[in-house]
């Protein structure tokens, strides 16, 4: 073997170091540039970031409560799926130049086992999927709908949140499985791109209606009662549709983004709405990424050739810029983006 | 054939005909003495009421809106379960002094078709034991539990309103099917009943906790968390549950008593707390007796052995008068009860 000689070079985080009572911001972050020596362990691979992911499950974990996980510690470096490429690898699998998916963080370069990197073919698919329809997101959508969701068809399919990430997938997996689909999402833009880009079957755009009343006699109006509700949103969204489930629904409970700015350490008051489950002989069911990522081939054996043959509609919203990743995930929160939010570095 | 003379006799009914608001009343009734023609026709039964039945969800009937069902209609017999003896027969398999189970109502007399009835047998289980253990409260308890909460051996059950009809049923399947079973009640002498006569691991009063916070934390002190929380109360109960499910928990919504006088039109105000589900990846799932009617004979063939053997406690209140049957329905919601209440006759 031949001995390389380790250089140091300078890396460039965000440090997670101060926990966000409601938005997050730069003020919950540390911008550190500290030295990385080159050398590399056994089976050790030094990769560059390329494509940064921002998601809304981040916000969960700062909250100081334990949520479905320990809180994200203070003092290191934003948790967060990357893709990028190797720059020098001490494993037989990864070369210089290979695309990978990383869970490395926040950081414009990070040294990973091999055993933790998943490589990618640019030539299968933009690697920036594996962030979106191919990768956690994807797999929530995927799992969360056909296994809680349980589609058939025939069956009406309502998703909050459905311009989102995860939303816009698991509406057009509804499509596909013989759902007629329905979507709500924020302003008219996004509405638009719910019927005429996804070719849903109606959207709503929750911003028009200032009560819960209102909206639920939209969404009744619209989707006739609903068999599967698919919940990214929670709050009023979720007060006007549980009451309008139809026998033996299923609301997945795959995400609450209302109630990330500070929500869940303090809830908010909303309607008492479980007797509806009573009437109906529905069930909530609550899903996470993680449960199904062992499974993550069974997904991929049906989605990518539907990416790759133009199948499915996977938007993507990027944002040019290392130094725009707290504001990236603050905007998460404002719904600002369309599809998957990611920042290219 | 024999030609019988018809006789006209007096029947004495409670007619529903005003719905509460609040709490139900004799204000809701109107007490009505109609007559009766002994006549019957090919496979009518003439029945004489023994023990009439109060339960919870007949308040959830009353109310306006449609809940599991239409609402009860006004201007009708009170619609109730019955036990009761057969005075007159035109089918074979009925004779006068038979004990039926019928879906008469609020009644003395009721003329019913043989095929609504289910004949019982004195010898096999008291009569009353119809409208609780091995009627319709013991099969929502069985199927409830077995189904919707799947209980497995060294897991933690919880039930609220556990010295209610439904709830001390569940509790004792639960031992049964080696869980650790801890019971919500309101008062120590309804928690006395619950570890001293049906021997849970715990009980906890919750009229002695002025808060959420306070029950919640005296509930995980008992508890150490709950694996299925099964859940006839709802309310400030459920909030207080909720947060200390365990992972992939089971929630079974058979009731919400704490709600049914007047807040399933109006609902009130709690904590959001759906956000639990997806950090446990648990399940909420109403469930109704109904679903399970043609699986009686499934859980009789469990459940009347332990009866006839006396490895069940099924405690009954009796409250003596037809008079009293809309003050016996009220009681109820103020948790009077023990067991199964029944009106005698």
């Amino acid at each position: 073997m031949q001995q390389k000689t380790a250089l140091i070079m300078k890396n460039d985080q965000w440090i997670y170091s101060k926990r966000p009572s409601e938005r997050v911001s730069e003020q919950n972050y540390e911008r550190r540039v500290t030295e990385l020596s080159t050398a590399l362990s056994q089976n050790e691979v030094l990769i560059k970031a390329a494509y940064i992911s921002v998601d809304p499950y981040m916000r969960i974990q700062q909250h100081e409560i334990r949520t479905y996980d320990v809180p994200h510690p203070l003092g290191i470096v934003q948790r967060a799926g990357v893709v990028g490429q190797v720059v020098a690898s001490e494993n037989e699998n990864f070369v210089e130049g290979d695309w990978v998916l990383a869970y490395s963080g926040w950081q414009k370069f990070a040294k990973c086992h091999a055993s933790e990197l998943r490589k990618l073919n640019p030539n299968d698919a933009p690697v920036s999927t594996a962030l979106g329809v191919l990768g956690m997101p994807g797999r929530t959508a995927w799992f969360g709908l056909m296994e809680a969701g349980k589609p058939r068809p025939g069956e009406t399919l309502l998703v909050s949140g459905a311009a989102g990430a995860v939303g816009s997938l698991v509406a057009q997996f509804g499509k596909k499985a013989g759902c007629k689909v329905f979507g709500i999402a924020g302003g008219a833009e996004k509405c638009r791109f719910l019927t005429d880009k996804l070719n849903l079957d109606g959207a709503i755009d929750y911003r028009e209606f200032k009560t819960t009343e209102c909206l639920a006699e939209e969404i009744q109006r619209t989707t006739g009662g609903v068999d599967i509700y698919f919940d990214n949103v929670g709050g009023m969204i979720t007060d006007a549709v549980i009451p309008l489930i139809k026998l033996r629904a299923r609301i997945v409970i795959c995400g609450a983004i209302s109630q990330y700015d500070g929500k869940l350490d303090k809830p908010e008051l909303g309607p008492r709405l479980l007797q509806h489950m009573l009437y109906q002989r529905a069930t909530i069911q609550g899903i996470l990424a993680r449960d199904y990522t062992s499974r993550m081939d069974e997904m991929l054996a049906i989605v990518a050739p539907w990416v790759k043959n133009k199948q499915i509609v996977f938007e993507e919203t990027i944002v040019e810029g290392f130094d725009k990743l707290p504001d990236a995930l603050n905007s998460l929160f404002e719904g600002k983006n369309l599809g998957k939010l990611l920042v290219k570095v």
